[in-house]
């Protein structure tokens, strides 16, 4: 963002008027624009403000300078701070505190670094102590803003594995010396000498001494927040999250509320719904006498909101223990949620019975409640149809589909005693592996091909890698709000989080609930939607989703979950452009897909079927036959079973459009490799094994994927390509006697000009006039290609005039337009992605302006060819919903997927339907 | 072509007028065109017409039928050339024959069908006695007639190569009969007798009469020719001269003149200009009493036309023997020569002592003749230098710098009385092989690796495909213009023709001269710029232009070749745009381009200078080492050798830019694969052989053309730029030092995304400066990157933002954008480019319309990001005309070559830049 000169950079809110709104995130980050949102709501908010992220922008351009004009701002910001607050700023006798934290455009959750009690010196500590009469918090505050400056603003914080933090090292001696082991046993003389060896100990480390100066800190407290836009984490994060660099953060400057100022007050997190299955009720927790980093910390384990959330615990909860607060807490929530017409995850803190409002943002949510909350608030008349498909991420959907454990099994677990213990269900779905007790391992552990659970006493920004890694995440402290489950629940990972029993041991690897032990490499079950943790390995089962779609074990008005992914995907269905098929080969996975809506088969790959029983071995006659006299006979073999796979796919599309693509894998790919299977074959054809190895060895190719492959293949054998259309037809005619509709499409592979179409194309129609002619029975079909070599898509015009149809083959265009074979990018891809030399990884989404640009040559070439031409694709990206969105985007007619993902790629191709309408 | 129905479709000539005109070609075939253009100079011409090649067409995409008005057309043009002839086609007592010839746009010499002599039946072969007084004559042309007919217009030729001709049984069993071996012996009743029993035959063979009705035999006839266009043969020549089959020929019917109506009597061919060595001379060769098809066919050796050309030899002159006509003749060629500003092709007959022209044409000529021509007649102030630019085929250089024998050896030869014969120098250069008897054996030898010398008693158009494959032609009978010399001529190829001495005995598979006897499979030499066959082999040294520019042994004043070679290609540097540069490795590779003409390098491949002398083990030491510091180590022994390379490549070119790519190929191709040598790689690392191999096998690749190389390399292991980089910026630093220009541009291969780009040039540049800081001396040098992945041309406009030029390498875009192997296509290839599933081998010349299209983005959008930018090619497509044609029009700035083809490209950009003019 450029700096412009007569741009404003600091947005005061305070006292009910705020400069900024909720509309300006981008340019004071999420949390500022919400402050200033709630401000103007009538919230009761702590005055403060923000710092525009253009400022950091400016700041990360300029040699961490600041654009001139700010200073001026900041003062006079503080200034009317220190008016709504009724203290000052370094007023010895009534100082005012202040919060320094971090605030980009979406939240980026622990990422960054943030300052708190700032303002605090030797004279302002006496104001302090005067103005709440209590030197043992005053002198907390100090030390906790001394620890913290040191780490963040003077680069004491430790950096390697090994190291530790100097302070921490500080205070364990301290409480050694004085035979204690809480912190809660120091005394204000204590807090006090810490103070001091702190400041110490910054002097002896940096040379300089810890600034008393509250505008020096609270310069050093800004360049820091800002300077950790760009810190290893927050960058890992963001090339995880996609998030752009030059988005910067803003800071907020905010006065400090207090929630450990004795039994009166007190700190928490809520969400106005569910974030986990996304019931409409207020959920939160708190600490009394605690600061809020305590509660996200998930170290102390926090008190429930409300007496529904209480449940059986015997812990006390909010409603109970300040019924009022609560009263005005609840009011404020659900104005929160209407106002902003979505679930919010708030931070508040009372401070001696006064309730202060710290945050509100969009809460972060998984799968399940994603859906349950988009679909309830247009129940609630708060959102439209429209907006209720924007709510959901497409990728999310998966939880909904993911595996939950075999009831049978999992009974039988708790029947065997293999309960060990129970926890916070904080992400829902299974997940069962290997325990592993760092982040590093679960990485190095999933490389080698396990499935880990990774289990911490809690989580930190750390280890998001390794929990991305791992199949599942528990953890032995915290809450539902806690870094563990806020992350898991993002990630849409299987969480169990705050399973207070369980006894950890990082240096032995391994835990333990009284006398039961689970050592590193042991097997875990976890269940994330009921909090239980089982011994050993439980059988996964299909979802609710899956389970009313494919089984028989339940009924959809017994699933909640089911009906709601049923009314929002109807909703899709009705905004929706772009058709949604499948990619199939078996009749089974046909109807499948058509159970999760797909309206066709986009590619049917032949090649799969020649594998089946003992059809290799004919497959492998054909290959190794001497003349078309040999294959032919092969062939014949091969045709009755090709066709019988073709009758049982049209019978399970009964009439929706199934697009069959001849051979397309270079033949090697069928033929043994192992020396025993090379004899074998050789006796089963009778010739020679030496001759047989050696006619194998004539197939093998430098670059067997530029090699003879695709329609190169029934190019040189005819006889192929004309058994497969045998097959298709035979089968077409065989299912349209019986009453059932078809619509067979032939999909010619790797057609590089426009005659191989042709030459491939006179073939089929031969073969289908004598099939209609010998069965007596019409059909209709169609022919095609995929288009998925450069010059495919560069004279589309030419081949479309032979083509009735398109399908975007991505995998192999993604290939040869980079010059990347997937197989061997292994070495230097995950480099690529990781160094950003790629923007991401184009196996996975479509590389938009290389892929993407032959594609939108491919679409405007065809259909100048052939107007109205049909166009699909039918690479992996068909189910990746920034692909879908691009697939939409440039118009093609349907995408197909894996039948797992049609209900990914049909909400992705609402959501590019909508945005489309903006 | 579509036919107009208001278009004429016959044209007459005759009587000093014509209808059409030399410059009717396309629709009246080259034949045609240039009857009617003789006829209007008022050479004598027997009258005629010719129906347009729009015929042709109309006539194939029609079933064989005629467009309407035709008939009519045909008759009226008729009865003018009875006028002319003042003779009746059809009249008993004075009848007109005619001849019905094919005629296409370009001359394809013997491909197509003939009839002569019709117009004769059983009563105008009375007509015929009458006006000859020649009974046997007259019954000679009947029975001709009779079989050519029956053989072209009723389907009697043999088809396959054991059937034999059925009128050919009929007159060896009537001269068996006769007790007589020659034609000659035949009387007029033997004749009339075979006219009978060839019609008996011909009812035998085809349930039909032979047509008496001269206007059926004219329009059977006229069918035939027409259909002659779809014949194999002439398909295949068409194939192999890339001539579209929609073209057509036409047909030109004419009266017949005979040149065998006793001894007044006879026919010729000539050349208005010595076809073979080019020099200004009226060269010919003729038979008396003979038709023009026993000149062509070779079976009689012919008579020269001149005394200058008899030489030594006994055979009478046409000059001595009809020193009239001789004078006539000369004076007509002269005409020719002077009026179409370019060597003519002649056929003439001398009727009873008048002398009648029956075609000219454009003469095919050799390179050499080709070079000398054009500078001739530039000298001769009949063609301009842009004219003679574009009369050599820049493919003919190769002619110029074909080997020739090494004088020792072949001095050597002939005092060893190897000489075997000598036959007419029909095809320059020096050609030596094995010997084989047919064109099929030629192929086959050719395709399993030798070299052979294709040896026929006279070649005919079914032994093209051989004569293409061998690497000299022998032939036994014909002259100067037999079959096998045109042939030979227009391929380049190397041939001795005539030669008489020969005892071919194609069924023992040898041949003899006396008592010396040649088998199948022995080696000849044959040298075609002086007609000697010599036993064995001869080792070739350079020819005359390689010997002027790279040895001592031949001075440019010696040399007429080198002069007009030298002279030719000053006048293509004057007109052509385009800049042409080298491929070259090493100094004495880039000293010859130069002397070639080179202005600089496109392309040095720094991997090649890997594998010299022990370099390749410090090689694979680098790429097996565990990590960057072992790499380090081995590239730092690396770093001299390759800037002593870049040392001498810089002082060779003298300031002529000099393009170096950094490393390419994957790093497997350096590594050992053979047993023994790994084992003894692992004893000078000191490392275990096992885990040599283990390393050495990971580095395998499925599709290593689209794996880790090119600057993927250079990113994993930036150590390797680095290196690279150093070697030429010291290299640059030194040449400087020591006063010689130098202008290294660094080519980063294989970017697909600019940010590749960008990181390795990073990289670059940093070098560069800490070198200019080192060495305390400043260089000019560029950066920039390879155009070969679709990816790269289709986001040109970003790669141009770090990118100071781009070169195409159209190899490997070939290969991404076809998505085909160079190193696999062999399987399928070959049938893909004869079945003209593509138009051409895209590996050989540009793919336009696919590659190239990715070539005009790449152009288009890279000049858009930088205007400017400079852009060449240094594929292998750099040194092919059709290729060099598209890079200039597309707007590149320089193609580059391998040295010997640096004269090819240079006449080629000169002729598009012509091209391009007009």
């Amino acid at each position: 963002m450029r700096v412009n000169m007569s741009e404003k950079f600091v947005y005061f809110f305070g006292n009910g008027k705020a400069d900024g709104s909720a509309e300006m995130k981008n340019l004071l980050g999420g949390k500022g624009a919400n402050l200033a949102e709630m401000t103007n709501l009538g919230i009761p908010v702590p005055a403060g403000f923000t710092i525009s992220t253009g400022v950091c922008t400016y700041f990360t351009q300029h040699g961490r300078t600041y654009p001139p004009g700010l200073e001026t701002e900041v003062r006079k910001a503080l200034s009317k701070v220190e008016r709504a607050m009724e203290a000052g700023f370094g007023d010895p006798e009534n100082p005012v505190l202040m919060s320094v934290r971090s605030g980009a455009r979406v939240s980026m959750p622990g990422m960054m670094d943030t300052v708190l009690n700032l303002g605090l010196n030797d004279i302002t500590v006496q104001g302090l102590i005067k103005q709440t009469g209590d030197k043992r918090f005053a002198y907390d505050c100090y030390r906790r803003f001394v620890q913290m400056y040191g780490d963040v603003v003077l680069g004491l914080k430790p950096r390697g594995k090994d190291e530790i933090d100097p302070f921490e090292a500080i205070l364990d001696e301290k409480k050694k010396k004085r035979g204690i082991s809480s912190d809660m046993g120091l005394t204000a003389e204590d807090l006090k000498e810490l103070v001091s060896d702190f400041k110490g100990c910054i002097t002896a480390r940096t040379g300089k001494e810890f600034p008393q100066n509250p505008y020096e800190q609270l310069w050093g407290a800004i360049g820091a927040v800002f300077g950790s836009w760009d810190n290893p984490r927050a960058m890992a994060y963001r090339e995880l999250n996609n998030i752009p660099p030059d988005w910067g953060t803003a800071v907020n400057v905010q006065a400090m509320v207090y929630g450990n100022m004795g039994e009166n007050s007190g700190t928490g997190v809520a969400f106005t719904r569910d974030p986990a299955i996304g019931e409409n009720v207020f959920y939160g927790e708190y600490l009394m006498n605690a600061q809020g980093e305590d509660v996200v910390a998930g170290i102390r384990t926090p008190q429930p909101i409300n007496k529904k959330q209480k449940g059986e615990s015997d812990l006390m909860s909010l409603e109970e223990e300040m019924p009022e607060i609560y009263q005005q807490l609840e009011e404020i929530q659900k104005k929160l949620d209407h106002h902003y017409r979505d679930m919010q995850d708030v931070e508040f803190t009372i401070q001696r019975g006064k309730l202060w409002m710290l945050q509100t943002r969009v809460g972060k949510r998984t799968g399940f409640a994603a859906f349950r909350m988009a679909v309830d608030m247009v129940d609630e008349g708060l959102i439209s149809e429209e907006e209720a498909l924007m709510r959901v991420e497409p990728i999310q959907l998966n939880q909904l589909l993911r595996p939950v454990f075999d009831p049978d099994e999992k009974g039988e677990a708790l029947a065997q005693g293999r309960l060990l213990a129970r926890g916070l269900n904080a992400g829902p779905g299974a997940a069962t592996g290997r325990v592993v007790f760092n982040a590093e391992d679960a990485v190095e552990w999933v490389r080698r091909g396990e499935r880990v659970i990774l289990v911490r006493l809690e989580t930190s920004p750390e280890d998001i890698r390794g929990m991305n890694a791992a199949q599942g995440i528990l953890t032995a402290r915290g809450g539902m709000t806690s870094h563990a489950a806020l992350v898991a629940r993002q990630m849409g990972k299987v969480c169990v989080a705050g399973c207070g029993a369980l006894q950890i041991n990082y240096a032995k690897r391994q835990m333990g609930v009284k006398d039961q032990i689970v050592k590193e490499g042991d097997f875990l079950s976890i269940d994330g939607t009921t909090g239980e943790v089982l011994l050993g390995e439980i059988k996964t089962s299909p979802s609710e989703v899956l389970q009313v779609l494919f089984e028989d074990t339940l009924k959809p008005e017994d699933s909640l979950v089911y009906r709601q992914y049923e009314r929002l995907m109807s909703w899709a269905d009705r905004y929706r452009r772009l058709k949604i098929r499948t990619n199939a080969d078996q009749p089974d996975q046909a109807a499948q897909a058509v159970a999760f809506g797909a309206e066709g088969i986009g590619l049917c790959r032949t090649e799969h079927m020649f594998f089946g029983g003992d059809r290799i071995n004919s497959v492998r006659k054909m290959i190794l036959a001497e003349d078309a006299e040999g294959r032919r006979r092969a062939l014949a073999k091969l045709l009755p079973m090709q066709r019988h796979d073709f009758i049982g796919i049209f019978r399970a599309m009964e009439g929706k459009p199934v697009t069959i693509r001849t051979l397309d894998p270079p033949l090697h790919e069928f033929l043994p490799h192992e020396e025993g299977e090379i004899a074998q074959l050789a006796r089963s054809m009778g010739v020679d094994t030496a001759r047989l190895e050696a006619k194998i060895e004539s197939l093998r190719e430098l670059n067997p994927m530029l090699g003879h492959r695709g329609c190169r293949l029934g190019i040189a054998y005819p006889e192929i390509t004309e058994m497969q259309a045998r097959a298709i037809f035979e089968a077409a005619a065989q299912v349209k006697k019986e009453g059932t509709k078809v619509l067979p499409e032939v999909m010619v592979p790797l057609v590089g000009h426009v005659n191989e179409l042709k030459v491939q194309r006179e073939i089929v129609d031969r073969v289908a006039k004598q099939v209609k002619k010998e069965s007596g029975i019409e059909f209709e079909y169609t022919v095609g290609t995929m288009i998925e070599l450069p010059r495919a898509a560069l004279t589309a015009d030419q081949i479309a005039r032979e083509a009735e149809f398109f399908s975007y083959g991505t995998n192999d265009l993604t290939q040869t337009t980079f010059g990347l074979s997937r197989d061997d990018a292994g070495k230097f891809l995950p480099k690529y992605v990781q160094e950003k030399i790629l923007p991401a990884d184009p196996f996975q989404t479509i590389d938009q302006e290389g892929v993407g640009l032959l594609m939108k040559i491919g679409v405007e070439k065809g259909r100048r060819g052939r107007p109205g031409l049909k166009i699909g694709i039918c690479g992996e990206h068909g189910g990746e919903p920034a692909s879908v969105e691009f697939c939409h985007r440039i118009g093609l007619d349907y995408a197909s997927c894996s039948p797992f993902r049609v209900p990914i790629a049909r909400l992705a191709a609402a959501q590019a339907a909508l945005k489309d309408k903006e």
